[in-house]
């Protein structure tokens, strides 16, 4: 079995290349499981996994919690309503407490960005981050890099661009740089004001109109338009945002190379950053994400929890 | 292994006569189960259900997620409180999402009554309706009829009483039919205003007075008096109500059959639509029912999933 | 295998001695069992065990849940969110409800004193106290046992000192009794306002001030300043009770035993009970209590649910 080096998955770049393959790889096999009438392996039993999710969530936390499940792991969920974990003062001793229960791997998801490394550096359990803040999103990055790989048989050579709130955003913070060390062509494209600060840090190239970067593009990658944690930095409207970074039939159909894919990290905005026709379109792959998302969660979990036996 | 060619339970018109009796057969056999040490089968092991409860429930949530768990199927709760399923416009994206996860069964709970065919619509996950609006509440139907057969040794030709707020009820809506299609009467004992439009098309005999058709019930169902979806169509008031239509000792001692039953769909109003004395009889069979239900939903869940050997 | 004679866990005097220390018995195999990489026994496979917390609770619960599902049980949770549980009327009819659905053990935590007593006399499930209002909280109790007989290798002639809010805490409620039967001598360290009104009821010695006693006890165990359970009984300010009753370097160093451990059953008021350079100390055993929690929750469920074969 494969393992991963790093005791924690909190940024992309605790994974080597070699090993994000790697992932790749096993959640291939996970993603035929899933599509066997019994979804289920025996690896991961007897093991503890804390679903630790401070901030709402949908899909992340319900593709790990069935990534969990059909490992055979025994699962216990966290939300912020549970109160004595929501006070700050007592974040330390919630890891401190999961830990003296002898729990193995935490997935959290926080708004502060740096709350899984806190997690780390108070737990002997492994961390698993679910989304932070606006920094990464490391599963996620991977799922995306599964469904590229999965269409395209690889990812060295292609130019992808992230097109919206790449700011605050933290897909692209986890995505761009794991293109950029592939060997593929991160290119944020997003008006000034939701561009990071110093882009060339993510490894991404920038540019400030869509149309432009479109004809070159293999995958256009759109971020969700997030109100909830943009805080004010917003282009003048939604119709101009989508007049000038939504994706949009003609824009599908006259700009984009034909063979081309559309991804998005859902939930989608219809009508904002794309339209009700692009989402029927084949290209758009938003669903083959989702399925992939279980995969490689059940990937990463089975590689870092060293799980007995083969994945058969 | 009996199964149900239907492939979702939406309305109890799914199933035919015989599938219904079926289900109670494989019911009986659950309900026996259910009374050992151990009550486990690994019948679906390996299946995903989706418990997606966007109205608050606590029996059939929890009737159901024991009949899952008990099958040993994978089970996953949703909620109101998860925001992103409750937005309107992501209904669609939500079932979409569920169904590339690999979901094989989603038990749905919502106000709106037409949720259960938008899912079915967009999903290859079979559905069972957990009780829609207004109209359908098919597996509180099927232990209905279990609790029936159970007592009397058949259906046809019972008297079946609904009493209470019919026009409101989900479950009059599914139930009458059901009772209509086996060869039984059920009568709606409501005033006018609780009364359904076209009666007849649920196939039930209407009365205005409870007293008046007491006498020839073999069952007497009761209702729940639901202020929270009545929306200002009351009687007078409760104790009128109470008064007219609620089930005591006098009714109970002198005007119903000595061998009719009494059954309720829970929870009770005391002192409304019955009194404590008539909780207490043991021709009262609310936990009867309650007892039924995780046997008819383990029968349903199991002859539409199609799990793997007998049931021992 | 041994068990408990009590069908239920209300009271920590529904144990005898004997029965305690076969738990701390078991709960060492438990400890053990927790260590290993794959935590988990078939022993309550197809038992059904509802957590029914109508009052917060972040690390009881959890160390509850994991202890079902390391011992194999079929598990639900009910919180107080579920509206129809939270009706004080129906509390009769939930409890009737579960019954008929055939669980075989329900843990409750409730404000209400009384009220494991009325699921008790309304139910045959087994019914385990998480924690009643301000009387008892029995599996808190032998996880504190645990913990002082791990560390001393008996119970008997020590000296425990319990400080703080006596009156309305449901650990002194259990604890003392059980320390005073197993022969050793609990203190109850508080002002007049925080002392109960009968403690030689709860078998207890009374204190006014900690220095005083601090250098004859074997055990200093911290209770949680618990504001929203005081209801303006309250020590002049939180800065005097720290100063008087609060476990600090200087009393930890200079009054106490130089081998007396520090307890407290979390979450801990840093500053307020106890300071940080206290949490930080290897006497303060905090984190083995929350270790010890878990086991011996499977202890007692092990026990009272009489598993087939075994601990191993």
């Amino acid at each position: 079995m494969p393992s991963i080096k790093s005791k924690h998955l909190i940024r992309i770049q605790d994974l080597t290349n070699d090993e994000i393959y790697a992932v790749l790889e096993n959640a291939a096999t996970f993603k035929e499981i899933n599509e066997r009438p019994i979804k289920k392996l025996p690896t991961l039993r007897g093991r503890t996994i804390i679903n630790l999710f401070l901030e709402p969530s949908t899909r992340t936390r319900s593709s790990f919690e069935l990534a969990e499940k059909r490992l055979s792991a025994d699962s216990l969920n966290f939300s912020a309503s549970s109160s004595a974990t929501v006070k700050g003062e007592s974040l330390l001793d919630t890891a401190e407490t999961f830990d003296a229960m002898k729990v193995d791997m935490v997935v959290a998801r926080h708004k502060y960005g740096g709350y899984c490394n806190i997690l780390a550096d108070h737990m002997d359990a492994k961390i698993v981050n679910g989304g932070d803040g606006i920094h990464q999103h490391p599963t996620q990055t991977l799922l995306d890099l599964f469904t590229i790989y999965e269409h395209f048989g690889r990812i060295e050579g292609l130019t992808v661009g992230i097109v919206g709130d790449i700011y605050h955003s933290r897909v692209a913070g986890s995505l761009a740089p794991a293109l950029a060390s592939l060997g593929a062509t991160p290119i944020f494209i997003a008006p000034p004001a939701y561009q990071p600060d110093v882009p060339e840090e993510l490894g991404a190239q920038v540019a400030y109109t869509l149309d432009e970067v479109l004809p070159e593009l293999d995958v256009v990658n759109l971020l969700r338009i997030q109100g909830e944690r943009a805080q004010g930095l917003y282009v003048p409207s939604l119709r101009e945002y989508s007049a000038l970074y939504g994706m949009n039939s003609h824009r599908m159909n006259n700009l984009m190379k034909k063979d081309a894919i559309i991804l998005h990290p859902g939930p989608m905005n219809r009508g904002v950053e794309v339209t009700a026709e692009v989402i029927a379109d084949p290209r758009m792959l938003v669903l083959d994400q989702v399925n992939a998302g279980v995969a490689v969660r059940m990937a990463v979990m089975y590689m870092m929890l060293g799980g007995d036996g083969d994945v058969e």
